[in-house]
């Protein structure tokens, strides 16, 4: 789908919201383990129960593949089930791939010409020719990690180089490459004071911002500093939306959860109107 | 397996030679492809032919994932195949994962405890708690990318990060965590001039070499700069190996063009003695 569809669509649900299904076996309720194939089975539940609050889906690959085989099937059927069902839900492929140019063409084919995912997500310390693969497909949106959320981010990250941080480079460089306009920025929740310099470096490019919830991010922070004037950004969730409540009742407890995010974000794309 | 029976086994075979399973069905002999998983045919008889040659064999995760499920089947086979039958060569996953701890987690769990590979490659982009996960398998190798093969190596691991180069910094950071001495590091072929320092950095720990062939890494020159007292690095051919042939000759001219790798090897590790 193009990036004028995902805009409409985050008008029309009033929501930016990313539903994060890192699915991981030993969390999911219980009931469930009885499906031949439970991740997909669970997978379904929440994309059929929050389709109307999410615009976007991310589907990260390590709690699929620690399943071997049968992960992939689970994650071929999930990406299947969303571009069949819901193809105006955006799809990411959280895998943050990235390798020399024939390596990378091989997972960006993988990603999206196998699997049909809108986007995937890239590590840009091997550079260029390993990030062209994926910009080549011209309809698809490739996500490169610029300032991660996570504690690490500032082993590496925020190192001085030369007059900006490694992360800025990042994101500066990426800027004379081919293909730019297809490039998405991973930019954590957790890292809402940097987000507003990230935006002057790439005032037009959609943010994916990871880190609500179990990692403490801030809904209206990230607005605050990171929407543009098309908002320009997701905001993803996992964990809190998936494992809000693990009985018979756990949909309600996700849809609850969910719902709360997508009304904080109505609010403020309303004042933004 | 231990890194004494690695160095054990260099010594043994007088060889430092990693094959690269980078295994392509549009590139592997036409007649093979009657099988009914071509890809575990193919490694299989080059694992076979090649297991006096090379101490390491290396997966590439990309070519398998292209395939899907079915690649995920082959990569399985592949890997149950080699613990099963030549327990002595050391195994690398080469998949250049990284995420955050609970992502990083499952993938430290599939490479290393479903799969049951030796090693994995990481990405060091997002930092020390991305790599812990692999860090905390004490008994196996995590090998982190420091200086790669690439042109795409230019853009941001040679950037100046105070006093040092990022690739530098990657590797002197990395000293400081608990679990270094089950580090290895990515430096590619291609940069011969800049493993003498790189060694002198990590005097004691290996390094995997890739960019031999295709790429047009040199032997003599990353021995030269590279080896240590325990030999301590490990160099990888894939394409070059691999696709030497193309008709039912093919493992003959893969053979031709290892030994005569092997051969070198040999000559400079009896040099060295």
């Amino acid at each position: 789908m193009d990036e004028q569809l995902l805009v409409e669509e985050i008008y029309r649900k009033s929501s930016f919201l990313c539903l994060g299904l890192d699915t991981d076996l030993t969390k999911i309720p219980k009931h469930l383990l009885v499906n031949p194939d439970p991740v997909f089975a669970f997978n379904k539940l929440m994309i059929d129960s929050l389709c109307n609050l999410v615009v976007a889906v991310k589907i990260n690959t390590a709690f699929y593949e620690v399943n071997g085989a049968d992960g992939w099937v689970s994650l071929e059927k999930t990406i299947e089930y969303l571009n069949s069902n819901y193809p105006k839900i955006f799809t990411i492929a959280d895998a943050k791939r990235g390798d020399i140019g024939n390596t990378s063409d091989k997972y960006a084919k993988a990603f999206f010409e196998n699997l049909g995912f809108d986007s995937v997500t890239v590590s840009p310390y091997m550079g260029k020719d390993s990030i062209e693969p994926f910009l080549n497909y011209k309809e698809k949106k490739t996500i490169l990690l610029a300032l991660t959320s996570n504690i690490g981010s500032e082993d590496f990250q925020f190192l001085n180089t030369n007059d900006f941080k490694l992360y800025e480079q990042v994101i500066i460089k990426s800027k004379t490459w081919e293909g730019f306009e297809n490039l998405m920025f991973v930019v954590g929740a957790t890292k809402s004071e940097y987000i507003k310099s990230i935006r002057e470096l790439v005032p037009k490019s959609f943010l994916l911002v990871p880190g609500l919830g179990a990692q403490g991010g801030n809904i209206s922070e990230v607005f605050k500093n990171g929407a543009n004037d098309h908002i320009g950004i997701l905001i993803n969730s996992s964990r809190a939306i998936l494992y809000a409540g693990s009985g018979k009742d756990f949909l309600e407890k996700s849809i609850l959860i969910a719902k709360s995010y997508q009304r904080e974000m109505s609010e403020l794309i309303n004042l933004k109107i």
